[in-house]
């Protein structure tokens, strides 16, 4: 008893309309791309649930890139400016959206903000998705380069439980590498899990407070050359 | 330059269709509800990231309760029978939901789940939902309780970034409260941060590997009288 597996396909109009929907996103995420290579931009869209790090790892990518990068940033959240404010102290410009209720960025909402932003002056921008590391893996906004944050702190499961968001990202950070220990959680295995998923994965170990990692980040990140 | 706020007003016609889609579930939560106190059963949706402690809490809570009430769970996870498997190693019958890419648990299926269960032979249900601070706000199964889990390795800011998900709960379990030290969290500013969007709700400090705090959990749940 109690044991059946239900599957979840018993919404099969929802599941039309969301068919369009993510159609209609492909597109606008293709028109966001030309528009980066336009401008000859490189975009990276980074994802990770909130608390693993991802605002820390902006803000040490921003102080090793800005002296030789024009660099800024797009921040997703759900309501609040906390991301936007941090990143902005460490010498990025910020455009914040704050999404309401929606658990992911999307196409058009970026491409807003593309529409917004001096894309002449800039060779690189970060866009820090909402904190969620399931809604936004079907929502490609036009990056060149998804990059995943795991933290040591979330536990074992985070690779295994969260298999669709890898399977279109480049680039996994573990970081918060120096809680693994009181944690209990193998970052070897989490770096087996995600090549299970997704082989050729870049995999790097980073902590965030200290900047530990964060070259090993940008060159697993494959910005181009200057 | 760069500082504006985009609104998320954008898809009418999709909020139009979500608003249909919210009404027909919340009509089905109701049937949820009545079909659990047709058979006196006392229902708890628990909500929180990956990594939490949810089921930790859950086997914690079976553990304690199992002698003296009967106990089942549904279990929603994406594509994994990890959490189903560990509460079911602490006693309780265990339906495991796989949602495949879907963000949270809705009462439809809650419902079917329920329409496989031996619902004469249980007291409690604990409705562990998908690992997911943001998509479960809006889908009400028909629980009598909402109970929200956040833990101190996540960072300062889970209460804050989440505000709609605290809205309709009833008690926050502040979890691995043994961390707050280490993660620099202050368990106490978390605890504010819950009252200022939800007065009345009660918080308390668990620590689900120890069992430290759980019959404060137990209390804060209000489980109907035996």
């Amino acid at each position: 008893m109690m044991k059946m597996i239900i599957p979840s396909n018993q919404r099969s109009l929802e599941i039309d309309l969301s068919e369009n929907l993510l159609k209609t996103n492909e597109q606008l995420a293709r028109e966001n791309r030309s528009l980066l290579d336009r401008h000859g931009i490189f975009a990276v869209d980074i994802l990770g649930s909130v608390g693993s790090g991802k605002t820390t790892l902006v803000q040490q990518l921003v102080l090793k890139l800005k002296s030789r990068r024009r660099i800024a940033s797009i921040a997703g959240d759900l309501t609040t400016t906390i991301d936007a404010d941090r990143i902005r102290s460490a010498g990025a410009d910020v455009v914040q959206i704050n999404t309401g209720g929606e658990c992911h960025l999307d196409a058009n909402i970026v491409g807003q903000a593309l529409g917004k932003m001096d894309l002449a002056a800039l060779d690189i921008l970060l866009i820090e998705n909402v904190g969620n590391l399931i809604c936004p893996a079907e929502f490609p906004v036009g990056a060149h380069r998804r990059m995943v944050v795991v933290s040591t702190s979330e536990g074992p499961y985070m690779v295994v439980k969260h298999p669709y968001i890898f399977m279109d990202a480049g680039v996994l950070a573990v970081n918060k590498k120096d809680l693994a220990g009181i944690m209990e959680v193998d970052i070897e295995k989490l770096k087996q899990d995600a090549l299970a998923v997704k082989p050729g994965m870049k995999v790097v170990f980073t902590n965030g407070r200290t900047g530990e990692g964060v070259d090993d980040l940008i060159a697993a990140l494959e910005l181009p050359e200057a």
